[in-house]
């Protein structure tokens, strides 16, 4: 009994890894659509979320029969708790690249992100891919050191974001009101994609240590 | 024993709703500071968020208790997971109102709204309150009907939101980039809210029903 539970709690983290990976590839196809404008590649991340959407469902539905067939207490129940929370994050994650391929599909044929800010853009997307991908390694290998570490990734992505508005806001700022708000909500997004990446890397230290690092975000 | 479970419940529900009635004072008085330009306001705001972090967690030892001496299965399993996840929603909420708090700290001794954008805020502040105010009663009450006839008011919200966007990138616009920047964030934060409220009550529904109404956004 005790044997086939931590099986069934290894599938629900393989699945959740899974899903860890979903949200990396539609964070990397929102940005691809982002800076080269193809509205086909933005379709793609809208349509997938349902993907992401019914593997949550899954996810939700086998930690409740786990919870009602294996009554788990103490550490068991904490993990499976810890997994209902991880996977809302992780289908938040996958929202908010949606919200990312949305601005690219508005702006198309255009580029929601004028040149002069690109360099920043593309660096918080690419700080938030990377988080993303480590995330899934962390859930997969219950990896505490590298949890920890990730929180140094989310600084940069702080540093990123008030870079952005620093530009936005300057005198120089030459690309209207339209492609200041992009901005500034596409910095919202990346910077919220990070901030669940940090919140679902806590809860596993949570689960193999049964302590908090620090206050976890919801 | 069933009976005293049924009890924690009712204190659980009733905190929850205690933790909404906290919400609703961050959502009116971030408003207050917002349209007052008022930085005490703003700060008692910012200051006070740390007891609705301390209530949620006071809710999250309480459902985990409750879970590891009781084993709920069906029914009450299901009652005290989507508990869980309300509070979760509930200090997102509170989150959410910190950052319309920050905008209007930003901005003092100035307005961070131009007048002529300040009835659509006014009005998405209201419809964002009066929902928090509506999910209160529907957790009190565990109301079927009052939680459906809360996506109504969501539907307003959607429409102001559209609204905002429609003003700010308008070529009448005539404040700037700061203030455009700020109107979108604005928006984006009282539209966030106003989806909580419409998830915690469709939980509700959940709860009372064993039946989700439409998806739940988490």
């Amino acid at each position: 009994m005790r044997e086939a539970f931590h099986d069934q709690l290894d599938t629900m983290f393989g699945d959740l890894a899974d899903i860890c990976g979903s949200v990396e590839t539609a964070v990397r196809l929102a940005t691809e659509a982002l800076l080269t404008g193809d509205a086909s590649t933005a379709e793609k991340v809208i349509s997938a979320d349902v993907d992401i959407d019914r593997a949550r469902e899954r996810v939700e539905d086998s930690a409740f029969l786990l919870l009602s067939l294996q009554q788990p207490v103490a550490s068991d129940l904490r993990t499976v708790v810890a997994a209902l929370r991880m996977v809302s994050e992780l289908e938040r994650m996958g929202d908010l690249s949606v919200h990312v391929a949305k601005i690219a599909r508005l702006r198309v044929p255009n580029l929601a992100v004028p040149d002069d800010v690109r360099p920043t853009i593309e660096r918080m997307a690419e700080v938030a891919e990377e988080m993303v991908s480590r995330v899934s390694t962390i859930i997969r290998e219950r990896s505490v050191d590298e949890a920890l570490a990730l929180v140094r990734a989310d600084e940069e992505m702080d540093r990123l974001r008030r870079g952005s508005f620093t530009a936005l806001l300057s005198a120089d700022w030459s690309h209207g009101v339209e492609a200041a708000v992009d901005i500034a909500l596409l910095g919202r997004y990346y910077e919220r994609i990070a901030d669940h990446a940090v919140s679902v890397a806590n809860r596993v230290v949570f689960v193999v240590t049964g302590e908090n690092p620090t206050s976890v975000d919801a």
